[in-house]
């Protein structure tokens, strides 16, 4: 007779092991943080004492639910904005709240937010993406769930960063201390392949591996990421990443609802874990995974919840019922998916497909105690019926609701006694909560009455964060500057004549940016028009930075098909005046000392300001910059302009 | 200053009115079962005063959900069986289930336990299709809910009625005596075109018209329905129930999955009201109806939770959120569905379907006070925006629970306060339904055991429930008969020529039916095989009528493909002996006196048992089972057999 710490007896338990071992009555024995037996109640009671004994008569006791992908800081803009399409409220909603309000401070209560709310529904472990990760683990460990917590990485600037290296220098930090703890395993999270370099993925798969943490990304969500993926390298998505070495990691892909049958092998030759996200995927329109290929072919297919504010909750319940439901509704068939199959997908895949099924996800001897007790007999799930061993299973995924979950334990420890949170202050938590949407209302309400929001509202706007190194040198004639183009040492990629009329409209609130329609007129080797385009382009106050003679500019751009006459834009956002300028612009693509150079020779012809000749290159690194910055200079000396005539101000400011 | 009833003030109310009126802070003021006024709360203060106010501070106030369709005394079969094919479920499950168990006092209670259940998550009226539909009736009018309660009438006998003609008459009686009821609207509910005669259809829209209730059917609910539709009747489902004046009723039609755009097009020039039913459809895999066109078109869509037993659960949150999600996911359009359209089908659209929106569906001045409050601000829901006028409708949609909901108010009366049941008695009805439970669960697990739910359990079997009136003499001789049918009384419709090799299995218990495996080769004109067909029988125990010389056989059978070979079914079924019959056989299909029948004249060859002629029709009334027996008799005497030598032994009664 062994004395335990805790014994809790009498209850159904799935234990959602290999076996899909089931024991009713059952009782399970716990010591400190783990599972020490686990079995029928005769047989535990008569191998192990406790002066803790709990009873669970009436109840299921499962593992915890495991939410494969979430960002869970995100609960604080929950339906901040809904029924939009992606771009819109992705770049119209969600960047531009997250830029003025992501801190510490708010990742810290959001995560605290979410947990409350994830433990009321049964969850124990969840895998986190976000930025400030450092926070989602420090109020995550605190409240005792397991997390996977992955430290975000993109291209674009972040709330937490300006250029990736500051990303992946803090992920790096980040996961090499918190490398060994109870419960939290920190992760590096390249964003998805079309929001990273390739360098940005090489590097986050790099650094995963040498500390052996998982490596968390967005793969293959929409069927334009695929489409743009096929165009610009010739491969899908998985393949893609593939190349750029990500497997060389653990991986946790999110999403895969646009991945070919060759692409699911690879993942499954790669070891990745796939979290699945119907709601989300439904609700932003992306489409259904191939789920029940995935399991076929023996992947971990784990079910996520993704981010609030595209579900809007974090209801484990509501996204197996859907995970059954898609399947089966998409395959023709009504046995696919069956109840069993999505438990096990909520559960120890799921865990599995994160990479810590070694702790978690199913009701083990030797694994870590994470379990809930579910009360399977309130109304709405009554009655029961006994006849059909996996009637247990099709309750809790058909019938249950978050709200049946009783009481929830991690890593022995109970966060949540008869619906009781031990050891977070829920009225606190809505209160601070509260002064967050507050202040967020207020400031959306100010824009809403912005340039962006209105011109957001005449819908399919996209954004273009932008960073460019740039040097801009007035000249007498470009004819001698052109002839020394055709020089070994530059290589012509491209080049287009274009004559762009550009109407500016100028509001009283300069921080509302700049509006402006072009047409493109672009013109063929004859001198004939083949092409005109018209566009909107809102561009925001822009940052600069001096290197040498060159600028570096930082701006976010907002891109809108113009499908409207100028007449109609003037009306509409009435604009506090207006300027136009005309121009011939030659435009040629070179690379020069293995880089890429745009050259523009510009004559302005409305007003009559002259000629000027242009050396931009984008850029995504201050590195990158200063590097940059020297070829410029390098360029415009050898093309024989005058580094005296240079100029920061752009054509619009030189127009009175 | 006008004195009312009772004044609810401080709530924000989402009217669902035509202009989508909201007012917060709202007031609604209720005089005896009607809504009186509503409005802003300073207006309806200043006009009205009662001695009963009620704050409902932090709450939305709203119309009660109505579920559009429903067949609520499944509640009493909800888990009894899931993850099968629509036909096992069906034919395997719930209709022997049915037939043993549905009774008045089944009805009664499954009512109540489902109305508990859709008042605490804020169902107002529901629209219902069972048996013995008054019993749904006088326990919803009882607990003070409204519905739409439709007697169902099949061609097949049902746990109410053996023939069509008795659910006819149990409708009128049921329309005329409930026809002016507060709360109840009673209607006809021919089951489905697939499981109702042309006469049916006719019989059940003249008495609909007569006293001019809804009509409730399902339509076009498989693409299986509409390709037997097509393949029979030359048309799709709507047109053919059309031609069948269904239309003449106004029509509450289930599913419309598999609709066309002309045939949403006759569905909105009948004034017909669809509801569709997103969980079903997809759980039973049926597919995703066209609800974002069925809206462009201006039909009446409502929601449905359609019957819990394929659902598993009545909870309108769960409908709305995969119906805005559906439609999101499958347009490839994230603005389709937005939660504002999806809440008003849950609300004033479903009741215009069910032909009661003059009474309910939103809060307006002259409508019922059907009304709910929603408590907002949970944890799950938590924080609010308050920038988007929109906001209140999404967070109902997409994150609110079943459990949120607070009070429930039906034609002026309270039905549940601060989630407190008002005169129902849970507790007492979860031990009534754990009775029926446990009764059920007895009744299967005897029946795992048995040979049709082995034979169920190596899939795709389906029931044909057969009413033959049919007549077996023998003869020395076929020839001269045949010769006989070279008349210009009888129309010969097909011929067709075989041989059929017959395996009897027995069982020990006679109550297991008979298990037959057949093959069928079909013979050419040429006298070669043309074609080999093998498939299973389950034939159940048969009872028998006379009429005449002829016997009217009812009997049920399940049919299924044998894929497999006879020693396989010989291992796997383990019979406790066996039969053979050879026979050839040679069946004509003809028409006489404007009724077909088959007549076989068999030579049965193993045993050698000599040469018989067979003359069959099926019948579905007991009224045609008399005329047609008459005209068996004249036939058989017309082809010459001689009517002493009459049997009514089966070929297999014969063998020793």
């Amino acid at each position: 007779m062994k004395n335990v710490d805790l014994i809790i007896r009498n209850t159904e338990i799935l234990t959602m092991d290999p076996d899909f071992s089931v024991f009713n009555p059952g009782a399970i024995a716990i010591s400190g943080t783990s599972i020490l037996a686990v079995g029928l109640e005769t047989e535990i009671l008569s191998d192990y004492s406790s002066s803790s004994v709990i009873d669970g008569k009436g109840k299921i006791m499962m593992p915890g639910f495991v939410n494969a992908h979430t960002h869970v800081p995100m609960t604080l803009l929950r339906g901040l904005a809904d029924d939009l399409r992606l771009d819109v409220w992705l770049m119209g909603y969600m960047m531009p709240v997250e830029r003025e309000f992501v801190s510490p401070d708010f990742v810290n209560l959001g995560t605290r937010l979410a947990c409350a709310e994830m433990i009321r529904s049964g969850i124990t472990s969840f895998a986190d993406m976000y930025y400030f990760e450092e926070e989602v683990a420090k109020a995550t460990a605190e409240i005792g769930m397991r997390a996977v917590c992955s430290q975000t990485v993109l291209k674009f600037p972040t709330p937490d960063s300006q250029f990736f290296e500051e990303s992946l220098e803090m992920s790096r930090d980040f996961i090499s201390r918190w490398k060994n703890h109870d419960l939290i395993v920190p992760s590096v999270a390249p964003h998805a392949p079309y929001t990273c370099t390739a360098e940005i993925l090489h590097a986050s798969a790099a650094l995963a591996a040498e500390f052996d943490v998982p490596l968390h990304t967005h793969l293959a969500e929409t069927s334009v990421e695929v489409e743009n993926m096929r165009r610009e390298n010739r491969m899908p998505v998985i393949p893609y990443v593939k190349k750029q070495n990500l497997f060389d990691a653990k991986v946790l892909a999110a999403h895969c609802v646009h991945v070919d049958d060759g692409e699911i092998h690879t993942l499954h030759h790669a070891g990745a874990g796939v979290a699945h996200n119907p709601s989300s995927n439904l609700k932003l329109s992306s489409g259904v995974a191939p789920i029940k290929r995935m399991l076929e072919v023996g992947l971990n297919v784990g079910i996520g919840t993704d981010g609030p504010a595209s579900n809007n909750d974090l209801d484990m319940f509501e996204e197996m019922r859907l995970t059954s439901f898609l399947q089966k509704g998409f395959s023709g068939d009504p046995t696919a998916l069956p109840a069993r199959t999505t438990l096990l997908m909520a559960t120890r895949l799921g865990a599995q497909a994160m990479h810590i099924g070694h702790l978690t996800g199913s009701l083990e001897r030797g694994k870590r105690a994470d379990l809930i007790l579910i009360d399977v007999n309130p109304l709405h799930n009554s009655p029961r019926f006994r006849h059909d061993p996996n009637g247990s299973y099709a309750q809790i995924v058909y019938a249950s609701k978050a709200t049946d979950v009783q009481d929830v334990m991690v890593n022995g420890k109970w966060l949540m006694r008869d619906q009781q949170l031990l050891g977070l202050d829920e009225e606190n938590l809505l209160k601070l909560s509260r002064e967050y949407a507050r202040k967020i209302d207020q400031f959306l309400i100010k824009r809403e009455s912005s340039v962006l929001s209105k011109l957001v509202a005449i819908g399919g706007t996209e954004e273009e964060e932008s960073f460019e190194i740039q040097l801009k040198v007035r000249i007498d004639d470009p004819k001698p500057l052109i002839n020394k183009l055709n020089n070994s040492t530059i290589e012509i990629i491209r080049k287009r004549h274009y004559r762009e009329f550009d109407l500016y409209f100028f509001f009283a609130d300069i921080e509302q940016g700049i509006l402006r329609y072009r047409e493109d007129e672009f013109i063929n080797d004859l001198g004939k028009i083949e092409q005109v385009r018209s566009r909107l382009t809102l561009i925001g106050p822009t940052s600069e930075d001096k290197f040498e003679q060159e600028v570096l500019l930082s701006r976010s751009r907002y891109l809108a098909p113009a499908t409207q006459s100028p007449r109609f834009y003037r009306e509409y956002f009435k604009p506090q005046f207006e300027k136009e300028i005309e121009k011939d612009r030659v435009r040629y693509l070179v690379r020069y000392k293995d880089v890429e150079f745009f050259i523009n020779f510009d004559h302005i012809t409305t007003p009559t300001i002259g000629h000027f000749v242009e050396v931009k290159s984008r850029t995504w690194s201050r590195q990158d910059a200063e590097m940059k910055s020297h070829l410029i200079t390098e360029l415009i000396e050898f093309l024989g302009a005058d580094l005296e005539e240079a100029t920061s101000d752009d054509y619009i400011e030189m127009v009175r």
